[in-house]
């Protein structure tokens, strides 16, 4: 520790600040809090240093930055002097914290967002590792080109463009958002696309935009914890939908008083089949009858496995009744929070005013690089190159297993960046705390189901971000768990 | 117009596409829409090239995009060939359009936020110019630095760092931003920081975790259209509360029913007076009798015109009832859309998991760019020459219009972009419309009246993004609309 006498400064040998940063921060809060008065005399830059032991240039740099900011003022052959008036002169409100029970509770709404169950992947702050869910492969992602790119926007940009901007997102990425979503085999166009902060954002917004408090919904079982959480939040009454091989089940238990509908059609949220093309068309068939809304969620649209990619659900709907969302977090990387909504024609300014309570727009200068990215067919590249990292992924994953002898079970995956694997002789659920002792992330299938239905034993191992060489690894740890689990009974 | 014999190709010879990006295009499409079969072998590069009119790299370029995307297939020695396998082969479910009658409405709330009193700065697509609201001196951003930084974050970011991160917002530009806040006179540290993505939705992110539909809350008026959307969009009871030279007036018409109250107190919006001391104590007092919640929407908080900041609301407040919301849209630039909320420490982790269901974090990239921005001092320094430079702006527009002799009144300014200017004489949204065809932009003071108070006839004219020339120009111009709305009556 090293102080000087003159001003009440105390600097730590270690840490993560510069001297410098140090010396500006005690004296700034000296200033702040009165200890020195307005217009006090500082010790020369000089005394300064020789006091504290530092360089002159830290002691003059840190001095220049308070001057900088209005701290201090230079006064011409006599120094440096405490400003007389300061940039902040805001006296401390200090009061001492009183009794927090006169304070309203959460709403209704509120203590049910903040109850929102959800898996806690999101929690995590280490980096991608075996098996995490819905995270791509990251380390494979064209940061260079991307880096590239976003430094010729930095170049081109122009004063003007640091102002609000479109609602809906910028044209020229509306243009390409469009482009992509028409090779899913629909028709929209960019007067169409709501470019959001992330899918959630846009689940939210539509959940809002079209459901009433205790309005009825219909939601797959098992499903997406996310897009259930969005629907509730609207206040609705979310009725679980049980699903096969097919997709959701379209019968007439399904009642024909929801307001709306939600589903994964291209990969199912979690169990990652597609939708068959007949169960499409009862479920547009059943939504006309029932006068009501589908929200098609397209998450994961680009990888498939020995299948074909059927035609989207907006593709087949006559009427406008589907709204398409899509997201980049899978396709290129969560960090972005960027996604899309394909709204109905009529809808659209609609939507437009609506942000203007909810949230505006997503930052200009994102929208830029994604729109070049993907108008110089960077984004039809990566995808299609992904498609194979993921399918030698998963064989991996499939090798390991049979490899390792664990009782475990890989159901055919049809789609996406993540198995499901039936666990014998071993609650999914138990081997799930005991993977995660070991450091490998899991989620039980059972997480995601909200009905009475019966929970299959099995759990969903991402395999987007983990390489090969991690896969192996994660298997092995999880077959060591299995013993530990095992043990355990 | 050049097409080629072998392919439907055809060319603009203007346009904003260059060749190549055409080439690709048209063969693209000719692809997904079956034009040319599977397998079918493609003409040379040179043969395309001469059939064009292009040169050979521009015709390879094209391929080569084809080929790294799927559609096309190198074999060797014999040219190219369509892919027998295509990257997206999914019919086109073409439907015709059809009863849109059978759809269901937008829910009332949907109907309502579709319905958003706003004014419409925000679809303007040109560049700053005299007087919009709301809108810092971009031309004076220092972008240099900014890009300076973002190359540096591009960098040194890993790949871990593209994936999902804290709910809250990076730890760094917590920290930071709770650093900026305590110099508002207040307590707090980053557990109780949530960034947003811009004050908007932060605002509706509270009015949704603290307001149930038809609850009571009270707001300024004049106030902030964009708050108020937010409350109602929340499904609020949203009574108005005139303001007077003090601000919101605390009174026994205020009631006590209220579960929330929103206030601007450093810079009412839109008369840019400050709250007093006093009025402060009484609000917080009012606020613990009703048992209410406080929103203090400090949005401008950094400009004062020969005036002493007070300590802000949160600062006084003894409960924890005072949730503070900040932006840097107005310190530094719209287009970033990032905000930050200061929440009660014990609805911090509440507040973390409603954002699960509505929109997770903002942008990590840009995240890490502010946090640097703030922590080197560029924050503070920007937003002190700001200070100096807005002072010269506002004393130009007081100049430039006492020069003019124009029927206009600008009323003493306190803080904030924008002067509020009485119009005698002629009606002021009259004038507004003149000035508006004239290329000036204003805003109607009456635009932010609710209630049944009187209306004053008066002109918001922002000056914050206006140079002083411009400025000038612009009050001459004002001059002018006077005259012609004269001239209509």
């Amino acid at each position: 520790m090293r102080r000087t006498a003159s001003l009440p400064i105390f600097l730590a040998e270690r840490g993560t600040r510069t001297l410098q940063d140090q010396i500006y921060r005690c004296i700034r809060q000296s200033i702040v809090d009165g200890l020195v008065g307005a217009e006090r005399r500082l010790p020369s830059t000089r005394a300064l240093a020789a006091d504290l032991g530092v360089s002159r240039t830290t002691a003059l740099l840190a001095l220049e930055q308070l001057r900088a900011e209005g701290y201090i003022v230079a006064r011409r052959g006599s120094g440096m002097f405490i400003a007389p008036q300061l940039p902040e002169r805001v006296p401390r409100g200090v009061v001492p914290l009183g009794n927090l029970v006169s304070r309203p509770p959460f709403s209704r709404r509120g203590a049910h967002l903040a109850r929102t169950r959800a898996p806690d992947r999101r929690k995590s702050l280490t980096g991608p590792c075996a098996f995490r869910l819905g995270t791509p492969a990251l380390d494979l992602f064209p940061w260079r080109i991307w880096s590239q790119i976003t430094r010729e926007c930095l170049r081109a940009l122009k004063p003007s463009q640091l102002d609000y901007s479109q609602l809906a997102g910028l044209r020229h990425l509306r243009d390409a958002v469009a482009e992509q979503v028409q090779l899913r085999g629909t028709r929209c166009d960019a007067d169409q696309v709501q470019v959001v902060m992330g899918a959630q954002r846009g689940l939210d917004l539509i959940a809002h935009m079209l459901l009433d408090p205790d309005d009825s919904a219909r939601m797959e079982d098992p499903g997406y914890t996310g897009a259930r959480g969005a629907l509730a939040s609207a206040g609705a009454n979310v009725v679980s939908v049980p699903v096969d091989a097919e997709g959701m089940i379209i019968d007439a238990s399904l009642g024909g008083d929801a307001r709306l509908a939600y589903v994964t059609p291209s990969c199912q949220f979690p169990l990652g089949i597609a939708m068959s093309l007949p169960r499409r068309h009862q479920l547009l068939e059943w939504a006309r009858r029932s006068h009501a809304w589908i929200i098609e969620d397209d998450y994961d649209c680009d990888t498939h496995y020995r299948t074909q990619p059927l035609p989207c659900l907006h593709a087949l709907d006559p009427d406008g009744r589907v709204i398409y969302v899509g997201t980049f977090s899978k396709s290129l990387f969560p960090a972005l929070r960027l996604g899309f909504l394909i709204v109905p024609r009529d809808l659209q300014s609609g939507f437009n005013t609506a942000r203007l309570a909810t949230d505006l727009h997503p930052p200009v200068l994102d929208q830029m690089v994604l729109a070049a990215f993907i108008s110089r067919g960077h984004y039809a590249r990566h995808v299609r190159r992904m498609q194979t990292v993921y399918a030698e992924r998963l064989d991996t994953l499939q090798r390991a297993i049979d490899r390792s002898g664990a009782p475990l079970r890989l159901r055919p995956v049809q789609s996406g960046m993540h198995a499901v694997v039936d666990v014998m002789g071993v609650c999914a659920e138990r081997l799930h705390g005991e993977a995660a002792a070991l450091g490998v992330e899991s989620m039980p299938l059972s997480a995601y189901y909200f009905g009475a239905s019966h929970r299959p034993n099995a759990l969903l191992l991402g395999f987007g971000c983990v390489t090969p060489a991690a896969i192996r690894v994660g298997v092995a740890r999880l077959a060591r768990a299995i013993e530990s689990a095992r043990a355990v009974i």
